[in-house]
This record gives C-alpha cells, sequence and structure tokens, in this order.
C-alpha cells in the first residue's frame, strides 16, 4: 500500500465527508447545528424543532412545526409482534443489546424496507426516532414487570418517553430537563456511531442496517457506553462513602480510565458540558438532592485542574439522569433517543450524495509470499 | 475544519489502520491471507484452515487444526429461544435482516458477553462462526414449512451447511466447491464491512455489535448484495429469453449499473474470480446445465471489452451457487458465513491495539453563526 496516504491512528484529522449538518470548532468549544450555536438551541429550542432542523437544514415555521409534532406523535406506534418479541428476551439483556436487536426487527414491519429512496428514508427517520424512545420505554416496564403505558400523542417527545416510562404524567422541570439533553445529544458530527452508520449506509444498504449498527458502536465505552461509567463511578464511591477526590486519585495513580472526561476535538469546555453542569446543579438544588452534582463537581475541578481534561457531554448527563430517578443502564439508551436525530441526518445525507466508503489498511503482516505447506510439514 | 487532511471521497486511498491480516496488490491481482497467496489456499487448503490462518498469523499443525475442527464443531448450538424467535419473524423478513437480527440476539445467551478480553472474543469468533451458518439453514428451512435439521458435528463446516440447509448428505463436489468459495471470501482488508466492524469495536463495544453491523453493511448492493444482483439479472434474461449482451448493452444505454464489475482496490481481475468462474464453468458442465455459466461469460467478455471493467468475487459466485440449487437470497448471507472469519480476526485486531476511529467532516452547511429567532418570525 505504498501509494495510499496514512491516517493518523483512529483516523485523527482525517476529512471522511463533507457534511451540512454540525459545525464544530475544538479550539473555541463552539457546537453548532446547521450553523446554529448549541447555546441558543438549548436556552429556545424543542427536541422536534432541533431534529426538523437537523433534518432540514433550516428551523421549521408555525406551520412546518405543528406537522413536524403530529408526523412524530402519528408514529408512536410499535408492531405488536415487537412488543411481543421484547417480552421473550431474557432478563438479563441490558437495554442497549435489546434496542440494537429490536431496531434490527423493525425493517421487517416498516411498509418502507425496500425503498431506499430519500422520501421514504425520511419516513423511516420519522418511525425510528419514535421507535426508539417507546422500545427503551416499554422494555424497561417489561423487566420490571410492570404495564405497558400506551403512548400519549398529546405529548412531546420528551414527556411521552418520561410517560411512558414511569407511568405518571412528568414535571415540567423534568420534561424541559430531558428536553434540552435530547438537543444536546442530537448531533455531533462524524462522531464513531454517526460514522459508523454512513459506512454502513454507503453500501446501500438499508436505514434500519445503519442505525442498527450506530447502537451498536454507541454501546462501546469510549462513546455513549461513558455516561453509564460516570454513574457507576459516583455509586461506587458514595457506598464506600469516602471523599471523591481522594478515590479519583487513587483511580489515576493505578492508572485507571476515569469515565467523562476529554474529547477527541474538543479542546477546551465541551459547550453541551456547559448546559448539562448546570441542570445537574439546578436539578439537585431543587430535588433537595444536591449529592450527586456535588461529587461530580469536586471530581471535575481535582482532574481539570490536576490532569488539563475537560468534562465531556457524558460526565454530567449521569447526574442529571441520576436525579431525575433514571435507572443508570438507560443513559446510553437516552443518548440513542436523542441521536437518531443526528444518525438520521447523516444516513439521508451520504445517501444523497453517496460514494462507498472503503479506506485501506498499512500491511504489516507476514511477508508476501509465503507457501502454503502440507500440514504433515508443519512445524 | 481548515486543520484536517481532506480525504479522497469514500476514503479512497486513504490507510485507517495497520492489519497483519490480509496483503491486496490491486495492480498486480494479489490477494494474500497472512502473505499466502488466495491461490494456494483456494487449491489446497480449508474454510477451517484458512479460518486458523486468519485468526493465529500461520497455519495450524495436524493437532491444531484437529482441535479447531473440534472447537467450531462444538460450537454448532444454538440457544432454543434464538431458534423460537426465529419462528415468530414474519415469512417476508429477507435472509439478511433475519440474520443480522438474530446475530444481535446471540449476544443474550453467549456466557462471555460481558468480557471484551482477546480470549473471550476468541471464544465468542467460534460461536458466531458456528451460529452464523446454522441461522442462514435453520431459517431457510423455517420460513420453508420444512423441519430443522440438527447439526452433524462429523462433518467440516461446509458440508454441515449444506447438510443443514437441504437435509441431505451433499455430494464431494458440492462440499468442495461450497468449501473454496468460503476461503475466497473470507477475508478481504478493509472492505466496507469489515471496516464498519472495526469503527464499532473501537468503541470497546461488544464483537456481537461489530458483525451486527458489519452484517448491516455486507446487505449492501455495493458490497456483498451484488452477487444476488448478478442472479436476478441472469434470471430476468433468461425468463425474457433474450440474448444477454443485447440486454447488457440496453441496460448500459439506459445507464443502470451492471452488479458483479469493478472493484475499488483491484485494477485488474479479482483473483477470486478466477476461482469462481472456473468452478462455475465446472459445475455447469457436470451438472448438465451450464445456462448459467454460459450467459455470465457472454456478459463478462462484453463488458471486459465495452467497459475495460472486470468481474469481481460476486459475478461468478452468482452462476456457482445457483448450480448448486441455492436460493438467490441466500448468496449474501453465504457470504456472511465466510466473511465471519475475517470479521472476527479484524475485531480481535483491532482491540489489541485499539484506538476510536473518529474523523472529521469538512463543513458544508450555513455559515456560522445563524441564530434562533421566535417560530412566529420564521418565513
Amino acid at each position: 500500500m505504498s501509494t495510499a496516504a496514512v491516517a493518523g491512528k483512529g483516523l485523527e484529522g482525517i476529512v471522511a465527508a463533507n457534511s451540512g449538518i454540525c459545525w464544530i470548532d475544538g479550539e473555541a468549544g463552539v457546537l453548532a447545528y446547521r450553523g446554529i450555536d448549541i447555546h441558543e438551541l438549548a436556552q429556545h429550542s424543542s427536541f422536534e424543532e432541533t431534529t426538523y432542523l437537523l433534518w432540514n437544514g433550516h428551523l421549521p415555521n408555525l406551520l412546518g412545526l405543528r406537522e413536524f409534532h403530529q408526523q412524530l406523535a402519528l408514529a408512536r406506534e410499535l408492531d405488536m409482534r415487537i412488543i411481543d418479541m421484547l417480552r421473550t428476551f431474557p432478563k438479563s439483556a441490558t437495554p442497549m443489546e435489546v434496542l440494537r436487536t429490536a431496531v434490527s426487527a423493525l425493517s421487517f414491519y416498516d411498509a418502507d424496507e425496500k425503498d431506499n429512496t430519500h422520501d421514504a428514508n425520511v419516513r423511516k427517520a420519522y418511525n425510528l426516532t419514535a421507535q426508539i424512545a417507546m422500545i427503551v420505554a416499554i422494555y424497561d416496564r417489561i423487566r420490571k414487570g410492570l404495564d405497558i403505558v400506551p403512548p400519549d400523542r398529546a405529548l412531546s417527545h420528551a414527556a411521552n418517553f418520561l410517560w411512558m416510562l414511569n407511568g405518571v404524567k412528568p414535571s415540567e422541570t423534568a420534561t424541559r430537563t430531558l428536553d434540552v439533553a435530547l438537543i444536546l445529544h442530537a448531533d455531533h458530527e462524524l462522531n464513531a456511531s454517526t460514522f459508523a452508520a454512513r459506512v454502513i449506509a454507503a453500501t446501500l444498504s438499508d436505514i434500519h442496517s445503519a442505525i442498527t449498527g450506530a447502537i451498536g458502536a454507541l454501546k462501546g465505552p469510549l462513546h455513549g457506553g461513558a455516561n453509564e461509567g460516570v454513574m457507576r463511578l459516583l455509586h461506587t464511591i458514595d457506598k464506600a462513602g469516602v471523599d471523591p477526590v481522594e478515590y479519583v486519585k487513587s483511580m489515576l495513580a493505578s492508572k485507571q480510565k476515569i469515565s467523562g472526561f476529554g474529547h477527541r476535538v474538543y479542546k477546551t469546555e465541551d459547550p453541551r458540558a456547559t448546559h448539562l453542569r448546570k441542570m445537574s446543579e439546578q436539578l439537585g438544588r431543587d430535588s433537595g438532592q444536591p449529592k450527586w452534582y456535588e461529587m461530580s463537581r469536586a471530581i471535575e475541578l481535582y482532574i481539570k485542574q490536576d490532569k488539563k481534561l475537560n468534562a465531556n457531554v457524558d460526565f454530567y448527563s449521569a447526574s442529571t439522569y441520576a436525579t431525575l430517578g433514571i435507572d443508570i443502564d438507560l443513559y446510553t439508551p437516552i443518548f440513542a433517543v436523542s441521536r437518531i436525530a443526528g444518525w438520521a441526518a447523516h444516513v439521508i445525507e451520504q445517501l444523497d450524495d453517496n460514494r462507498l466508503i472503503r479506506p485501506r489498511a498499512e500491511y504489516i503482516g507476514p511477508e508476501y509470499p509465503q507457501h502454503w505447506i502440507p500440514v504433515a510439514e508443519r512445524p
């Protein structure tokens, strides 16, 4: 492979695609969807409006926004055979394994399965966005032996998810907190799961294949799985009743990785962490249980000072979700509930101007030619 | 993104990883696994021996080969709950959708699911290699309303697959043909499905996630799905009773793509096509049904002459499998039955020296900063 350009390990610094969806300035700590700063969206927008923006390239007008809400609410329907399948899964199956499997099976029942056109994929994107949230909520009810809560089409995406998960109408604070978290997680350019989705889609395979692969990538602890890692650490510290900074110091001394810090792209604070920190603090104060925020903040300050590493999106989403009373192993699935917006936008963008994504490897194996020899003659 | 290096579209010519598994010289038409030319392996080796080679870096001695056969045969076991699940799938589900879904569900029942160490992944690789073949055969029996055929541990991987698929002990010719096809398809460096598997694995997600994603990528008509495309074309031509060359000419005139020709990497004949052509011809002659080979050959010669495009691995695998009496929509699944060997080797190699695979995008969207404005003020 002497003719090819050798990229940094992990494709660091390599531009793998043109994309009009997400702008990141890692030096300045800027993240923008379709040119609009994430801070403005976190402050003013909703998950529905942000998803419209990601899919269409501009904010909707009143009619467009109303129609989008309606379409997404209408898509809140899950084939009974998917629900029956979820009931057969062993209770030991983690929500991410279940989500990966159920999303793969959704293609059986999607009327557009064999249609890979732009319009069909937009229809499938509505379905997948509604269905991923429903699968996460329904499987959690099933594994806990609780009745399934039917969707409420009058609710927003965030509120309906909390309703289907908990079976009680969520408070305004809980709904808005989740809504903002969904906005913040909705897209992040060519992160590993989105890149996996584009690699799969670029073979002209279907969007269900691409999203199934993306869920598998998101599951990894170097990606979406990190928010669960953060919360497990906080629980360990809490149970042991030790000082969080001392505990983290001893982890670092034995070369253990602390989840939720550092980012390939950001050289300064991850702008999503700014909002999640604020929400975590506010929620902790309002609910009278500031413990998780306070532990997190102590750890953040120490790692920032000692390791010069910034908290990333995963760090404060942990304490935020914990304070909302959400189970740890739903944190990464909730990341998927949001990121489907970006995955779908990227798959559709990839297919609108497609080329197979097929890099090369630098060969480092036994020199060619080695030879086949009869088995009896081998050492 | 001014600081990053811009790659060719689809990462053409970009080295995305170091790998000691597969050597390809696209100019010379050379393919070698661990340095051993594919021609030697196709002539002398078996799928089991080749898989050992891909996983271990060298050919096994007699004891090693015997143990490998035994391990793979012992792994021929599918949890009854997977089989029960296959029975619930609608008969309209394609074998690739089913395989993607079932492989995802396999993680529920793998004792090593939470163990991502090298040794655990080798154990999971044995399981996946045995299980993928079984799922393809068993689902085909189920959808046809036939009894499931229990695995025969005395048979080779290729022979057991044909046995479980057809319920009759395969001829030596059929077994050897499939065995060689499995050798030829077992690995191909950073093809799209293998690359997808590595992107997913590099988040430190599990091997089931990586292989599920790879199956989704293989499904695409620009990748493994092409062999089914070739056969559908041959059937269309056969049913219409027209001259194959005239038919292909008219397709090209209306800018339709002919599956099975051209390759990103090979600038000369794909060395795998050489063997598949020979097998297709031989099988056609021996079985007294040379039709598919002859049609294929006529199309190949025309496209080679007119478009300067060479047949690739998918082109003659179609007529080969057709002459073996295999259903069209099993061609791509059979590709997966083989390629799991390479996928597993690459996932394990990736994890042995891992870094997150996270490239960048060249931003082509609305210039930053655009602004959020209230919905009533939008056009």
